[in-house]
């Protein structure tokens, strides 16, 4: 066996993301980076020939096994079934051979081998030149994509080219169920692995086209997995077509004179229902792939390219003085757009369909994080994941009475709408993603005016999210109060008055009522009536803030302004994330964040605070927060900011956006958890978040969306484009130099004439008249400090 | 199949416990009941021919078996390996054949059949008369004693005698490992049950001796049990013997010519050790039914007899005024003096040795309720626990320090010494077990001033659980807080500066500090300096008790009495024990308490309230408290009689007295959790507790023995005697019918003068000197109420 040809770092392409060989260290993150998705269906960049490979994995939104929950002490409430994603059926398999040899980077000479990740064609691109042991070298190019524009569809162009000989090639493309996985892990956040879920239900083959259906046992669901290929050869060729059980596979065997090429197209389609025969399931992917060969490979690419053109066209983020974080931000989005694109009745995981991690469940940083993001880029697939929350609205509605509580429970961890979380205190407790719910649905509305979204489903998850926080939260005198939650810090537990929770709890009564008042035909459906709304807009208006008074600052919850301090000088760097090394006990009753919650508080209901107010929050928090979780750093950048501390702001930014891309995997708190079990979506869109909440200022408080750029010393440009109202907004930032002052034009690209903020300052836009004003200075501000040992580090800009 | 004859209630006797007939509903509660045991070794009150059963059980103190604890999602420091009780070889069998029938009194004909349990012979005897389906009458006499002299031994007398014509008889004695149990249970709060946990090691016999030595798979413990016989037959006899696996039997057939008996004698004995060889183990009870053969029957019997003597006659509790009272509250007595009498080295379990209920684990009630009676009765006992749990301070460390503590952390729940809880809220975070071991600790040393005792365990128990507060809690400014801990109430978790915990834990922190005062010589031997002790006492000085000032009454913890109220008129009496049908969140941040929490410290530290705080403070916790656990009424008794509700107090302490013996099953909390798995043993102390520290108003504050009776209207007579400070203290209070007014005589029985106090007069004793004072008194008061549907049934004496 020889080594790979050496790996050379990503370079700093703005569109692009490449790896030059093939390092086996970082195989598995590279097959989450090089992960092609649309939301449906989810490939990771495993080598077409199959191996070496970390995690072979293939996700298909919405699919999934059960299994069960243990519990040492079982509970009232408990969930006793959870859920997991499956790998299944793989079609991403062709495995070639040269002569009598297995093509295997392991083995024998590599001359060149590099991946290329092309985000405006959305395609990952491989080239690898090969010597078999037997000397006869190849150049093997393939070309792969998840279409955008027919969802059910993937397609690989697999070419082979003899460089210096006749060879004999033959190439098997399967379809394999059931493959084997990678090792189980120990770390409690990890999936759970499933040992051969799928039973197979249905084989069937014809000319170059094979399908295979199976059945998950417990879940009972069905899924298809269908290939098709087209082939182009320049001599004799013989090919068969089989399929049975667990395996499907096209045969071709032919002769490659010196310097000619074989080319295969493989398409390949997927399926799955709950419902659906296996019959039926088997002619809906068949189907899928009769238009795959109507459009064929160039038809798919460009609605590949023109789709893509049309979300840069809208969203693009673009950074001038840092090509690195230029392209990890662009990398970011592009995952976030795969994550979420035609979901159309699924949720968008916290990994996307990138990985086993989290068993490929759905959290509140899709609404809280994610969404932001696709509100204002793509807000059709922000839309889509809101209906699929609001297709989950029974089970939550179940849990709530199972709960003892009116309306609807959404649960903290799930693929199919019903509770996963094995530990309550930081799953059923943390009921604030009932408000992160109404709260992205109050800015899709907001941003969008979909008043179709708003009759079928905006204005009820409104009101059944409002009325869990009536029956959760009491009237203690003229104060109504939320006791025994969990707020997004996990570090703290079922405490009562949680900050952020009261302040999001009071916006999605708010919103009820006045989505209610705005649409009182369908309150009129919900059975909705003018006390229900009398009694949201008390509890609203009473909702308790704790404020403490000795130190001026909010109180996270109650009492914790007077827990105990963390020793952080006697905390060594291995022992974070904290979580796998003290019980939970001691981090509940310390003050220790991993994440950011009344800092978070600070960011989505900003009109509450005053600027001294988030400058002293923001200082007493930031010294108390570890940044044991992805979802941390944006936020904080965004407040720091805010406060005027741009280089924290743009130091976080890099560490945000490096999350996956492994720069800061040993700064950052997810060490162990890290992008081999798939990529942080939320972190992903925390990179947008930064350059356009935190860099751009953008706030949508009460539906308005409102500006104050800032640049960060390092950068001299930071221009975005933003989609709302019907309009599509530029706003770019720029400086000459570091030293000479800012400015921002402001310019409508689509869409009637607008009035924005910039600084506070209205800006009225109209087509054709781009505005362009100055940017004021950044207060002087007294620096912030983090934990003992836990500051991000100094981003250094590089080419 | 014939229905045994009728079962009658057992009647008022107050020396014996009966029951006639053979009811099969309750045939697990009387096997519950029947059980004798001697801390050591526990025999259920199972029928010598084995069936019917409900749960066949031997279970010998200390032996367990090791289970996985599974976590739906793991946590650090959550325990991953449980501990449960194994039934081991059951050496109580004899099987007895008549003709061809087995004798069985669920087949054929049962003229007469009853069960007696006598507390001042320490036997359980049995009479059936029988009719075979063959038409031949017999009459089986059986009695058996687990030896309170003999600590390894048990021992059955078998008589047979033939009524009415010669018959032949079998009989089978056996040794019988890993018989099979009964079906397992879904109730969360009930033990695992293991399937055939014992691997046999050894078999030997000889003669009419046989022996069986097995090992547990995972807590690799190996368990001997043997057995001998002595045999008187008036007629022809064979016998063989045999051992071999899971199985020893020694078998006798004979001709019963009419009117004569064949009588054996069975001696069982038990021994087990985690170091010993299976040889060794073997020899071991070898010799202990040598030491059985020697004694004979009638000289155990006499011991048992001399043994319950001396008990009762410094332990007695006599009642006037309501028979079943007083049968209740001995037979309670004699199990909780059966749960720990000869426990030497090992713990009282919750259960005692009755049963696989709590799979046979040891908790704070152990310390909290069996040991204030255990000190003042059988002090001996006490420190046997308490030596337990000095035995097991090395594992207490160690979870001290894996919670990142200093000093020892006393597991929740356990047998060996290792914490075995699976839900941290109710089991780690109730750190108040380590003051509850130190204020045993502190109570046994001021009773007995046993400095043998003091100097090897009790400082350091002591000083050990002391460092544990001064780790666990921290000074805010002027005042020590303990943050993030449960209370006895598993109502409501992880709260900051729970009262009962604070008062508890500055206690503990004083009683450290003052032993090591009275002890240099160990405090240095321990490594504790004047500055650490200085550090305790500065921490006990600054202890918060959280008050409210508008309602008028102490906090449980902080924030609860801002908590919103329990709808207890919505809550159907079906839904009781909540903890089944409510889920833990709603049931912590709500002012419902399962069990007292505040009262408790009321009880055990009283010198800390004033009497209209008590007054006040009881009102208000009383009305709030549901008493879903048995941990509960007893304390409630102590404090309705303390604050002047005597008839509450009364019917309080019918509540607890029966909490076994079955009449108030559908009105206390643990309706499912009853008596067939097992004894409630706390709750068993607590009928002592209740007329000793309730009528009798006996207080121990700061080592000072105190005493304030009262009678309940109902009785006309309550005389107990006291055990401390090395006297027998007799204090009887009379009064003739319910009007006239009451006196207390007391009388030192054994040793030298003493002072005590009466209603807070002091009271000098001297040998043969009676005293004899008036009781003032009790004060008027308004009545307090419990929560809708939860008042304690009104106790109607009966005769």
């Amino acid at each position: 066996m020889t080594d790979p040809a050496e790996p050379s770092p990503h370079e700093s392409h703005p569109w692009k993301l490449s790896m030059s060989g093939l390092d086996l260290s970082t195989l598995a993150a590279s097959e989450s980076l090089f992960t092609l998705a649309n939301g449906h269906i989810g490939l990771r960049g495993s080598l077409e020939e199959g191996e070496p490979r970390a995690v072979p994995g293939t996700y298909i939104n919405g699919f999934f096994e059960e299994r069960p929950l243990p519990h040492a002490e079982a509970g009232y409430g408990f969930p006793e079934s959870g859920q997991t994603v499956v790998n299944v059926t793989d079609g991403k398999l062709i495995r070639l051979y040269i002569g009598d040899s297995p093509f295997d980077v392991r083995y024998s000479t590599t001359q060149f081998h590099e991946r290329t990740l092309d985000l405006r064609s959305g395609t990952l691109e491989r080239r690898t030149e090969w010597t078999s042991p037997n000397g006869s070298s190849i150049r093997v190019t393939s070309r792969r994509l998840v279409s955008f524009t027919q969802r059910a569809l993937a397609a690989i162009s697999y070419e082979v080219e003899s460089l210096d000989g006749d060879v004999y090639v033959a190439l098997q493309s399967d379809l394999l169920a059931n493959e084997p996985g990678a090792a189980p892990s120990h770390d409690p956040r990890n999936g759970a692995s499933l040992d051969r879920p799928l039973h197979a239900e249905l084989a069937a083959c014809r000319d170059q086209r094979a399908t295979l259906v199976h059945r998950t046992l417990r879940s009972d669901l069905l899924v298809a997995a269908g290939m098709d290929h087209v082939l182009e050869v320049p001599d004799h060729v013989q090919t068969t077509i089989e399929a049975a059980g667990d395996l499907a596979r096209f045969t071709v065997t032919a002769r490659l004179p010196r310097g000619t090429k074989l080319h295969l197209v493989k398409l390949i389609a997927y399926g799955w229902s709950s419902r659906r025969s296996a019959p039926a399931l088997r002619d809906q992917v068949e189907a899928a792939l009769a238009v795959g060969r109507l459009a064929g490979w160039q038809g798919l690419l460009e609605g590949q390219r023109h789709f893509l053109d049309d979300f840069w066209s809208r969203a693009d983020v673009r950074i001038e003085g840092d090509p690195g974080l230029q392209q990890a931000v662009r990398v970011s989005m592009f995952h976030v757009l795969q994550a979420g694109a035609r979901a159309e009745g699924q949720a968008i995981g916290a990994r996307g369909l990138t990985g086993l991690g989290y068993d490929g469940h759905t959290f509140w940083d899709a609404e809280t994080f994610v969404l932001p993001m696709l509100t204002y880029t793509i807000p059709r697939a922000a839309r889509d994941h809101l209906m699929w929350r609001h297709l989950t609205l029974e089970q939550a509605r179940e849990r709530a009475r199972e709960l003892g509580c009116e309306g609807a429970a959404f649960p903290w961890r799930t693929i199919d709408g019903r509770e996963c979380s094995g530990y309550w205190p930081a799953g059923t407790a943390a009921f604030h993603i009932n408000a992160d719910v109404a709260d992205a649905t109050a800015r899709y509305l907001a941003a969008t005016g979909d008043t179709e979204f708003e009759t079928n489903c905006g204005v009820e998850l409104l009101v059944e999210t409002a009325r869990l926080w009536a029956s959760l939260g009491h009237f203690e005198g003229a104060l109504f109060r939320i006791d025994g939650v969990t707020g997004p810090d996990e570090y703290t537990a079922i405490v009562d008055d949680n900050l952020y929770t009261n302040v999001m709890a009071q916006k999605n009564l708010e919103e009820a009522a006045n989505a209610c008042e705005r649409r009182p035909d369908v309150a009129l459906r919900l059975g909705v009536d003018a006390a229900e709304m009398r009694r949201w807009r008390e509890a609203a208006d009473a909702v308790v803030l704790l404020y403490d008074d000795q130190l001026g600052v909010h109180s996270q919850s109650e009492g914790f302004t007077s827990h105990d301090e963390w020793d952080f000088e006697g905390t060594e760097p291995q022992m974070y994330p904290l979580l796998l090394h003290f019980p939970y006990f001691q981090l509940y009753r310390k003050q220790v964040i991993k994440q950011v919650d009344l800092v978070l508080a600070m960011h989505l209901r900003g009109e509450l605070f005053s600027p001294e107010e988030k400058a002293r929050n923001f200082a007493y928090y930031e010294a108390r927060t570890v940044r044991d979780s992805s979802l941390s750093a944006a936020t904080q950048a965004v407040l720091a900011v805010e406060t005027g501390h741009l280089e924290l702001g743009y130091d976080y930014w890099a560490e945000v956006a490096f999350v996956d891309l492994g720069d800061t995997l040993d700064n950052a708190g997810d060490t162990l958890d890290n992008a081999g079990d798939g990529l942080h979506i939320a972190s992903m869109a925390g990179s947008w978040l930064v350059a356009v909440a935190g860099f751009g200022g953008m706030r949508d408080h009460g539906g308005r969306v409102t500006f104050a750029p800032r640049l960060p010393p390092a950068l001299t440009r930071i221009r975005f484009q933003m989609t709302f109202s019907g309009r599509v907004v530029l706003v770019d930032t720029r400086r000459n130099g570091s030293a000479s002052p800012e400015e921002t034009t402001y310019e409508l690209l689509e869409g009637d004439a607008i009035r924005t903020w910039h600084h506070g300052e209205p800006v009225d836009l109209e087509a054709g008249a781009p505005v362009t004003l100055p940017v004021p200075a950044a207060p002087e501000v007294e620096p912030v400090h983090q934990p003992f040992g836990r500051a991000p580090r100094r981003r250094q800009p590089q080419p």
